[in-house]
Parts: structure tokens; C-alpha cells; sequence
């Protein structure tokens, strides 16, 4: 196959703009694919760390204003890896400069402000992809085949978690560049934007639209030291979100995120039972599906733990031989491939921001129910 | 040391007719008591169904009334093994005899029922106990000494949920002597009352009172044949309920129970997440306890697995050798064994009456803000 | 059914004094059978110990000498749960007064001494039953079932171990009421009659006769006090064995005992791979079964755990209902039971004491190739 | 850091030529090193596979005859991903051109063969390491640690699997590019060398030198189909090889690798029990070590799963954050990194060629006790 070179500018330096980078090189060395990316720029307000940056990587040129990396005209992709606070403005100026686009989630700080670079990328008709990686561990991916091959039957509970323990110190303090995500200002909000977003992707790609939701939030330390201002500030992000939820084929659902449960580093879990047939993951074992068949005879019925790494597993033929497990940093590999395909064949790869937005509208449902103690209805994408 | 006989006089050849009058028989040859009990008389309105109950299990006589039982003077003690509508009557006239009671639970139909009978208790001073046997699981009785050891620190986070399968073909019936579980006449709720009030008791236990609710319930199968009527009737009674808590010391909650939940026959799992450790359980693997404490070294720190079968775990002394695990039945013997012991020093056993009353109220809490979708405060006992 | 009683004589009030007690006094609640086992006599050399016995399990009279409780002719059946070394004393006794006879496992001291035994009983023409309990946990008989089915088809593999960690310790002594199994004298051998024999017995049920073996044997603490001459003696019994085997099916297999596995209290497993499908099974979670069957789809291929606790599971009718599980001793219950309805049909209930001269004779081999470190060749049963 | 290109020829274009050019291409965006390699040379006696695999890779040439790769001047580094009967050919001729080497293991073909290269590299004085890999594992890593602190106290067990069922069908060929793994004259052995010698590099590297084994071996499938001859050829390598062995320090140990166990993929297994503590670990899940440790409270303790994930772990604060798995491949990249790192600060890397040699006398061991079926000796290395 010819490949044709597709020049990226990265914008931000920190834990996403590693995997994103690392994704960049390394997915023409295991993926068949016409367009190869080269790593032309990486953007950062900090000149140093973008230097060091570009040197660990490879990255040919650094940026230090979002806007002169949009004008350049030998960039094809902006990719932004950048605080929540800042993806609107800069998204949206891609999309005007008619670049592609790839975002991490949550695509903005708010449901408004998603509308907005929904409009602009739809209005551009630009290819635009929203980060939320977990649909591309292999696990994943091979739980919705069997759900759209309707091995479960009707669906009845959807189960979703998202529990971590890295806040619980209150001697942690919040802001600046390595802890924005505890600061409102920048994150918009706390484990709902960060965690939650993530279960929620995965649930209505895995079982449709939620239709309202009833929610409950905590903040269980009140205020911490700010790492800019220095002073000691309240905590306005939600340090723990739980919510019920209704889908629209009828199934009803728990959602639970925190990052006070001791014990768990990052154990996002789900569990869908159907009539037929049920799925579990859990990603600290993220090579593995759980999966219970009814229709299995009697006597030997059980929980079958498939070990996601045969050759005619999703995305494992690109890989090594049956067995031997692949990590985390591989989903945005995947992902990069799938958006990369869909470049190619002129077709646009899932989820776009459109989709994004329907998570930030139950990402406001979520926050709106804790809020007020009711019941809320989620806002419908157009 | 000497025993003394304890005459058993139980109503009820069910399914705990059977785990009762099994803990009767065999909780002398496995603790040192003052107290014998001896199967003096079943009853049961059926009366072929007595006889072969007596016959199987030993019993000196049958009853077919219960207020014949009661009245008897050679019956010490009523153990209450009926469906739930029942449980008001016999209870309050077995206190106005005079006699002991165990009670299974849920206490009563609801609320109201069951203060009438822990005012029938109190008054009449007779020692009383609602069979909340997951209390006497060896691993969670460890579990409830850990946390009484304040080895978890600040509790953050409770979830609870006991997921069956049994009831999701649309052909099984409701009601009669084998599904009087699904009508809802005679179970006052569906698995509110039957498995919630499981996780509820647990949940109080471990961790205190709870403040307030916010639930949802749903009715799958909308209508089932009644065995009794013959007819094709609306089913009552709720298939799953799921709710979100705050409990008085803070912490917050997520609870679940359903018979759709395919895959899972008893599984009943709950996970208590402390500043400091954390401990999770699950019926289905009920001899293990999984227990994280973050005061362990760093690089070594895990969930610990404990296999809770060592002489100095929760009455494994009385059992068999280290390794060598128990099952559900044992929970039925070690309540028993415990309540006898509390009659002969003269003090109550938990969970009396009283504890069973609030596990009602937050029940009724549950109802009522399933069919209100509002927080429902939850009644205090007085 | 009309039960006819069947009066027990049991020797040995120790652990399996205990196992045996409790599945006579149970079996009738939970199965139907023709034969009701009685309590008649427990026997002990030491009175005081009979008397407790008795008085605890309900025993109607005390021996001190076996040679009376043989004679007495209201004994039906002797069920030996003495040391290894006076097995055969009694059992050839027993059946030379025609008793029914249950005997603990090893059957013998050696293979000489088991084929004593053996033809005193085939002489007699008394139905007997070396208690080999594994075979009656549900999860390894549902084992043999899809291996009796022809599920796995060609074996390749068969692999055993029991593990335990409780003579660790150097303080530990040897000998006495208590310690007799690290006594050469009492026990015969070490784990390689304690535990192999279990895991011997079970592979020859589950996978038919080890053709050889190869082995070897350790003795980590070479001394230790022994409580009744109370001086530090050499220790004789094996604390390890470990051996290769062939069976005559073609399959080869590995097989270890020993007490110096920290963390193991009493981790029993095996694992049997065939052609289309593996079964593995483990003693500290006995109810479940891991099945692994190649003929499953191949991207929802994976080992299936199995909980056994199913109606149609083996045994678990007679118990409670699915998910609530039960434990080691109710393989002791389930035994009895099949060898009470042996009785009653006049059919031999496996395992006989001839099959205990099979593991006896494989025993024998492993203790014969530790010592020349050769390959030994199994006698065999005529 | 300033960094320094060293030059990398690489051998072979199988599943091992991709693993260490992934490794190479990886290792400096992840490690801060002096040595940056730099992929010069591919090389491949099918010239139509190097194009490929270069282009694929970023090789900037390529070659089809391995003498004249060595002769290059600017190549620094050869890495020889071939099969195991030209490594010794292959490597002393790099050796003698005073490259440095990298060689998959098995070093060789037999002991013989191993000690030339060895003598080879120890004459050049060229810095060699062979590729077992296991040993960068994180928990492995972690493993040793933990032993080198003392923690387990005196060894009394070793146990190690490596279980795969790829080779059951009959209808598999053996021979060629693809299956010089079944060819006895390509591979020298089976299991022994593909798999064993695996179990056997890390045993030594965590428990020291093994003794005398005694062992066994099978073909299952006695003939097939070669892909070169295009005839049915006799099997000549050991489809499965077990063995029991003795370490230097009086631990005893089961060894066994198979590729006739169906159900297991690649599970590599091994199990450490020692007076305190225990450690366990499962290729199938490698980013958990299982540790029980004794001195842990009675009450609480358990064996501890820990998700080797921490920045704390060995090689993790390379990668993401708590809680997010690194896979396989990793392995080869924190191999290479360790390597790198020994070159610049002038100190070999474990395990150099020389280890490679004992791994070797082992392998020879087993096989020759498998054919004597006697305990053999182990060859020292001087």
C-alpha cells in the first residue's frame, strides 16, 4: 500500500499528549493504513516543556501560540490534548481553518459550549473524532459485536463504575498544570467530566440513549491549597457522582464514579445483563470479557472469562500471538487507526463530536439532578 | 456443661422451615450451650405436609393452627418460617403468650405492621429475633469487627446489590405455596422486601443508620398466571429496585437488587470503601473476604483474599480445620447458637425486632420515592 | 418411604470421628433412604473422650475396647476413623464378625497390609467403603460426568496438588492424640498417604490407572519433640512428595504433596486437559468447577466457571437453592448416602476397600521411587 | 540528556524481529538514555520480506546475507531474531567483528554450541545479552526484588508451567518460516528450549542454581505433514517435557511446559513458597503478582493481588498513571533499556550470554534424563 503522509499538530504536553504522540508513531508500524502520520509540531504555551517535548518524541517544529500552529498550512490534523477550558476556542478555530480534528474528551465544559464546536466542525465539514478511547480496547469492542449480533436479547440493567483513590489525601492540592482536573475553572466539573464521561460513552454506544437520569454528588474535602494562586480555596468539583438512569429500550441503570474509593487506581467496570445473555469488563483486567450465556446447556453453564488476544479478536492480529496481552496506551492506537480508515474511505468515524455532545448533555442532566434532588430529563441532540 | 431442653415449636415446612429447623438440630453438636433445643412441633396448615416435614426432620408432633401451637405450654420458643403477610398475626399472639420468637424476615408488610409487633414484643419482655442470617457469615461477622476496630478510618462510600436470574421467563407463575414471593399480597413488596432488606440489614449494621433515599423500581414482566386463581393477573410486586443513599455518618450509597440480572443466582456483593481500607464481599464466594488496607507497604500493597476458614476467624473454631470452608446453612446455626447464648445471660440478641422495624422503614422509604422520584427522608425508630 | 435403622459403631473421636458423626446424624433429613443410620456406639480408648463424644453428638453408648463394640450384635455397621496404624487390626476383625464397614483413608499402612484387609473383606462379603470424600464434592462429580460423557475426549494432561502450610513451624512436635500424622510410626508415611492419596484417588476415579511413577521427597525439618516420649526425635514421615506418572490411557501427569506451601491451608486442585475441553477444580472455592470447552464459538471462547450449585448439579437437590452453597462436610453426607443406597440395592459402592489397595499401591510405588530414585512400575490390583 | 545513535542490524522478520524492532524504535520516547538506537538494517535471506519489513519499520537498508551485515562499519549493534540452529553461526562471527549482541534465547542449539558463543563474546569482550525476556516484566521485576529483600525467608518450593494447546490439531504442518518451531533440526528441541527454557532463566534468577532433575517427555502427535518436503515427516521435538527438580538451596521444585493443554494460550506460571512469604504470577494476567505474607495479622491475612501498576512498581513511572496495564512488548522495551544503560556505564547486563549457557546445561539435563530416565546432573558453568 502507498502511504501519504497526514501532518499532525499536537497541542499540550501532558499524560493525553504522551498517548496521543505515542499513537501518532507508532500506528503505521502495525496497521495497514494510506495515511501515515508525521509528527510536524507539538504546541505548548511553555516553550521549555515543548522543546523537551518535541526532542523526546520526535516532533519537527514546537508552537507556542494555538493560533500560528492553526494557520500553518503543512498541518492536516490538530489534535488537542489540551485543558477542558481551552477545547472550544481552539477546536472551533480549527474548525474554521478547515484542519481535521481530533479532541479529548469531555469535548467541553458544558452542553452550550459543545453545541458550538458541533456546529463549527458540521458547518466546516471537517473530520472530527472525540476521544473516548475505552470503545477500542479490544474487550470493548468485542462486547458491542456481540450486542448488535443480539446474542443478549432484550437488555434489562445496564451497571457502570468508574472508582479511584488518588484525592483521598487532603494534603493534595488542586490547580495548575498537574492538577487542573480537581479545579472547576478548568475542568468544569469533577469526576462527572472525567470518569463518568467515559462510562456514559461506552453505554449508550453499547446500549442507546439515556432517557433521564436521577443523580447525587459529594464534595468529601472542602477546600484545598491552589498550586497558583497558593491560597487555601474551596473545592467546587464533584469528588464522587452516582446516578440512576432509564435508557430508551427500557433497561435502568446505577452510574457511580469517585476517586475516594481506597483500593482502586482507575476500575472502571460495567455489566450488561440481557435476557439471553450478560457481559462484564472491569479495566484492570482489560484483556478479558466476561460473558455468561443462558443458552449454554445446564450442567456446565457459567461466566466463560475470554482472554481477548486470539487473532480473530478485534484489533489483535495487528499484534502479537494468542495470549500475550497488549495495554492501555493500544486504544488510542485503535482508535487513531479507525479515524485514519475513516479519513480514507471519506467516512466519518464514530464517535464524532456529535456524539460528544450527547455525553455532555447527560453529563448536565447528571450535574442539573444533583443539583435540584429530582429527576431530569437529558437534553436530545438534533 | 449442663443443657437444658428448649422447646421448638416452628411454623412453616418452606424453604426456611427447612434452614431453621436444620439449625435446631444441629447447633448442639457444634457449641457448647445451656440451652437444647428440641424439635417439639411443626406446623402447618397442610397437614400432609406437617406429618412428612415431622418425619424428615424428627418433630414429636404436628399442629395445623397456629394459635393451637401457641397455646401449647410444653412450646418455649415460636420460630416464624411463613410468608410475609402472616408475620403480624402469629408473632404479636406468640408475645401475648409469652413465648421466645425468631422471625424471618422482612419483619412485616410494612412499617406499620411492624411497630404493632415490636410494641407486642416490648410489652410481653419476650427475647426476639429477625433472622437476618447474613449477620452470621463468618466473613462478614470479620468484616463487622474490622470496621468496629476502626481499621477502615472515615467511610466514604457504600454499595450494595443482590442480582438473581430466576424469575425472567415470562411462562413462570406467581403466587401459591412455591411463588408466593411474586404476589404481592402475600410478599408486601417484590425484592424491596426480599433481597433489599438483606443488603439493608447488613448495610445498618456495618455502617449506621441511613438518612435519606432517592429510588426506582420496575416490572419487567407485566403480568404472570397466578397458580391459585388460574388466571393471567397484573404482577404487583417490584423486579428490581435500585436506590442511592446517604448515610448519617456521610457517606453515600448505591443499592441494587433484581431477579432479571442473568448469570448471577444469589448474588448478593457489598463494598464499604474507608479512608484507610477497604472490604468487599460476595455471597456467591461466601467463605472469602476481600480486604485492602492502604497502611500497607507500597509496592506490596493489594486486595488481600482471606480465606476466612482459620480457627480464630468468626466461629470457625466450631467448625472443621483451617481451608476447609462452611456454606449458606451455617449462618441459620450460628444465629441460633448466638440468640440462645443471649437468653441464657438474659440479653438481647441482634438483630432484635427493633432492628428488623428499621429496615422496614427504609424499605418503605424505597417504595415511596420509587413512586413519588423524589429523596424520601427515611422514618427514625424511636 | 419406609426407613429401616442401621446402628453405627464408630471408632475415633477425633477430626474424622467428627465428619462421620455428623453425616450419619444427617443424612436422613436430606435424603430419602431405606436405611437410617443410629447412633448406637462410639468407641475410644480413652472413657472420658468416648463420654464427651457421646454426650455431644448423641451417641446411645460408649466402648473403650474395638473388640467389644465388634461383637456386640446391635452393631450393623463400623466405621474406623482411627489412625492409620490400626486400620487393618480392626477392620479384619470387623469383617470376620460380617459388619459393614466404612474406613478412613489410607486404607492400610502399606499395600501389604491394605491386600490383607482387602481379602478379609471379600471373604466376609461385607459391603465396605474406604472414604475417599473428594469424589462426592458435586463439582468433581459433575467432573466425572463430563468426562464419563466423553466431553474432553483424548487426555493429554492431568495435573494434582495439595497444598498446605501448618507444620511449618519448628516448634510444632510430632505425635500424640493430636500429631500422630507426623508420627512414621502411626501414620505410615507423610503427605504422600495424608494428602497424595486424595489426589491419587481422585485422578484413577476421574482419569483410570497410573501405569508409574517417578518421585522425590523431602524431610525440611529433620527433628521435632514427640509429645508422648516427649524427647526431640527424628522426624520419618515425608513433608513433600512430588511425581511424574504416567497413566495407562497415555496421559502423563504431575502430582505434589507437602505442608511447606505458605499460604495453602488446604488448596486441593487438579486440572485435566483433553483435546476439546479442560476441567480445573480447587478446594478452597469447591463449588465451582472451571470447564473450558474448544468446541465454543472461537471469539466467545473461554474457561467457564461454573458454580455448582444447581438443582440439576450433583447432590444439590437434596440442599438449598441455587447460588446458596455448601461445604467440605457435606461431602461426608453425600457418601454415606450413596453407600446406604448401595446397601439397600446389594450393589458395591465405589470407592470399595479394593480401590483403596489401588492408591495404596501407587502410595507404595512413590515411596519406592523417592527412596531409589528410579522410575517404579504400579503393582497391580488382581 | 545528549543522546548518541547506535547503529542496530537487526536478523530476522518473524514474530521476534518484531517485538525488538518495536522495542528499538520505542525505547527513547519512554527512557532518558545516552544511546538512541537507530534502526540502519534489516536483514533477510527473502530479500521481498526485508523490503517489507523495513518499510513497515523505518529500516533505512537492507540485506539478504547476514556476513555482510556484520561487516558494516556502521552497524554497532546485532540483534539476532533468527532461528535457534544459526544463532551460534550468526553470533561468533558478530562477536569476532566485535559487535555487540543481543540474541533471542535459546542461546543455541545444545550446551555444545552455547559454550562457542560464549567463549566467542568472552574473547571479543563485546557486551551480549541474551533476550529472556520475562525477567523485565514488572511483577517479575517486582518478584525479585522482594526475594533479594529477604522477605520470603528459606525457600522450600518452586513450581513453574508454561501451557499452550496451538499444536493439537493433527492437520498442523511443521517445518518452514512459520513452524521451524516443530522442526527438531531447526529448533534443537520443543518445549524444553521454546518454553522451559523460560520457567528455567527466571527460576535461576530468582531461586539460583539447579541441582539434578529428573524428567519426562511426550510427543502426542507422533508425525506431520512437513512444509518444506511437502511429506509426512516423524515429529521429532518434545511436544510436552516435565521435570522434578533440586535447587542449591534444598528447594524442591515441578518444572513442566506443554503445548497439548487445551484452553491456556500462553500461560506461563510460576509459584514461590518460602518460610514467610509466598509469590505467584500468571503470564495470562502480568501485570499482577500474588503475594501472601505471613507475618501479616492473623486475622487479615490473605494473599494479596497486586496490580503491578504503581510508580513505585519497577519500569512503571516510564509509562501512564496507577491503574493502566502496559502489555507483552513492554517486556523487550525496559530489556533494551536496561541494556542500553549497562553499555553506557561500562557494565554487563544480566543475563549475559553466560547465563544463557546455564539455562542451556539445564535444558540439556532434562532432555537427557527424559531419555535415561534417570536424575541427572546438572553441568556447572566455570
Amino acid at each position: 500500500m502507498i502511504m501519504k503522509n497526514l501532518n499532525v499538530g499536537l497541542l499540550g504536553c501532558g499524560f493525553m499528549g504522551r498517548t496521543h504522540s505515542n499513537a501518532h508513531r507508532r500506528v503505521s508500524n502495525f496497521f495497514d493504513l494510506e495515511l501515515k502520520p508525521v509528527l510536524k509540531a507539538i504546541c505548548d504555551v511553555n516553550e521549555e516543556k515543548a522543546k523537551a517535548f518535541a526532542n523526546q518524541w520526535g516532533y519537527e517544529s514546537i508552537e507556542t501560540d494555538y493560533r500560528k500552529l492553526i494557520e500553518r498550512k503543512d498541518i492536516d490534523l490538530i489534535d488537542i490534548c489540551l485543558p477542558n477550558n481551552v477545547h472550544a476556542e481552539v477546536a472551533i478555530a480549527a474548525a474554521k481553518a478547515g484542519k481535521m480534528i481530533i479532541c479529548e474528551k469531555p469535548l467541553a465544559m458544558n452542553g452550550k459550549e459543545a453545541e458550538k464546536i458541533v456546529n463549527a466542525v458540521e458547518k466546516a465539514g471537517v473530520p472530527n473524532l472525540i476521544s473516548f478511547n475505552y470503545r477500542r480496547f479490544p474487550a470493548i469492542t468485542l462486547a458491542k459485536k456481540l450486542i448488535d449480533d443480539g446474542r443478549l436479547g432484550r437488555i434489562f440493567h445496564y451497571r457502570a463504575k468508574f472508582l479511584q483513590d488518588w484525592t483521598i489525601s487532603k494534603s493534595l492540592p488542586q490547580g495548575g498544570d498537574s492538577l487542573w482536573r480537581l479545579d472547576a475553572k478548568v475542568a468544569g466539573s469533577g469526576v462527572t467530566g472525567d470518569l463518568l464521561a467515559h462510562c456514559i460513552d461506552t453505554a449508550i454506544w453499547l446500549n442507546g440513549n439515556i432517557e433521564e437520569v436521577c443523580a447525587m454528588t459529594e464534595i468529601f474535602v472542602k477546600e484545598r491549597k491552589h498550586l497558583i494562586t497558593g491560597k487555601v480555596e474551596k473545592v467546587e468539583i464533584d469528588d464522587a457522582s452516582l446516578f440512576l438512569a432509564r435508557f430508551s429500550n427500557g433497561s435502568i441503570a446505577t452510574f457511580e464514579a469517585t476517586r475516594y474509593a481506597r483500593g482502586h487506581k482507575a476500575l472502571y467496570t460495567f455489566e450488561i445483563n440481557g435476557e439471553e445473555a450478560s457481559i462484564a469488563w472491569d479495566l484492570h483486567d482489560s484483556h478479558r470479557l466476561q460473558y455468561f450465556d443462558h443458552r449454554d446447556e445446564s450442567i456446565v453453564r457459567g461466566w466463560r472469562s475470554i482472554h481477548v488476544t486470539d487473532g480473530d479478536h478485534p484489533y489483535m492480529k495487528h499484534w502479537w500471538v494468542p495470549g500475550l496481552t497488549i495495554g492501555y496506551e493500544h486504544s488510542f492506537i485503535h482508535q487513531l487507526a479507525d479515524f485514519l480508515e475513516g479519513i480514507s474511505k471519506g467516512k466519518p468515524t464514530r464517535p464524532t463530536f456529535k456524539e460528544g455532545l450527547i455525553t455532555q448533555y447527560i453529563c448536565d442532566a447528571v450535574l442539573n439532578s444533583a443539583q435540584t434532588g429530582k429527576w431530569v430529563k437529558v437534553k436530545k441532540v438534533k
